[in-house]
């Protein structure tokens, strides 16, 4: 029986006791959260958010790339929401190699360089700030007057805005 | 108070109930979840998850564009996961538009056409095939023999295959 299968069968049971199958489809809280996919990192039982309330967008990084520009655009345009709350984290997989070494690796394994960047970074902070700017550079975000960026650690729970 | 200052409150609740600090970094289940960031979906109430056992990547439709790619590539490369569920839903607001109009509306407002695809669908059975075919073509995803694809009810909270 593979994982997948193990969590069909917890999808039935969540099925069974559903009781939300009238909420609308712009979230309730008018918010987008663009955070790590890291296993570790649990962003409705972080943010105490419930079904409804928000969009939440991940990737390997919690980094915004032209994907979660395109997410964000969405969010905002057709579906209300008003702030971004981006989460990086401690002990990320982005901080254990470089973009350089990866793209090697990747062309040795199967002849082809991707044409795109893995976005490692060194420093989770600093990366951060660098998808801040990108959301205050990008000229097809609508609202920017509330996005802040956190850094979570998945070592204590907490959470530490980067300023 | 905004939005973002009372989910840092939540933040604060749960950092003060936290309990995981030693989980390692590669997820338990070997698994990534690729899903969309409608606020209804809620991938770890839906398959059972806890923190630490799956990659959960989410974007506008779930669909896999480059960045879904990068972040698999990561997910399988680094940190070992073998299996990929992809899940997307009814009533999803990328049914509600069409790539041109959408675009049209943002060049008219801000100038600028987006040089990206917004990836609007007319079905989600269709677009779940879609992206599981974009994974099958994919160069640098290593590990594709179990790739599966489902889409979500927000309505009854069951989960169907795409086959």
């Amino acid at each position: 029986m593979s994982v997948t299968d193990e969590l069909l069968r917890n999808a039935e049971a969540y099925a069974a006791g559903f009781t939300k199958g009238d909420l609308p489809m712009p979230p309730a809280r008018h918010v987008a959260v663009v955070a790590c996919m890291d296993a570790r990192l649990n962003p409705f039982g972080l943010l105490g958010l419930e079904e409804g309330d928000a969009h939440v967008i991940r990737n390997a990084g919690g980094v915004v790339t032209e994907d979660e520009i395109r997410s964000l655009v969405i969010s905002q345009r057709l579906l209300g929401t008003r702030e971004i709350i981006l989460v990086h984290h401690t002990d990320c997989g982005m901080l254990t190699f470089t973009d350089d070494d990866f793209k090697a690796q990747i062309e040795a394994d199967t002849g082809i360089r991707p044409p795109w960047s893995p976005e490692s970074f060194r420093d989770p902070s600093e990366d951060v700030r660098q998808s801040l700017a990108r959301i205050t550079a990008n000229p097809f975000v609508p609202y920017k007057d509330q996005v802040r960026g956190f850094v979570y650690s998945v070592t204590d729970g907490t959470l530490t805005e980067v300023r």
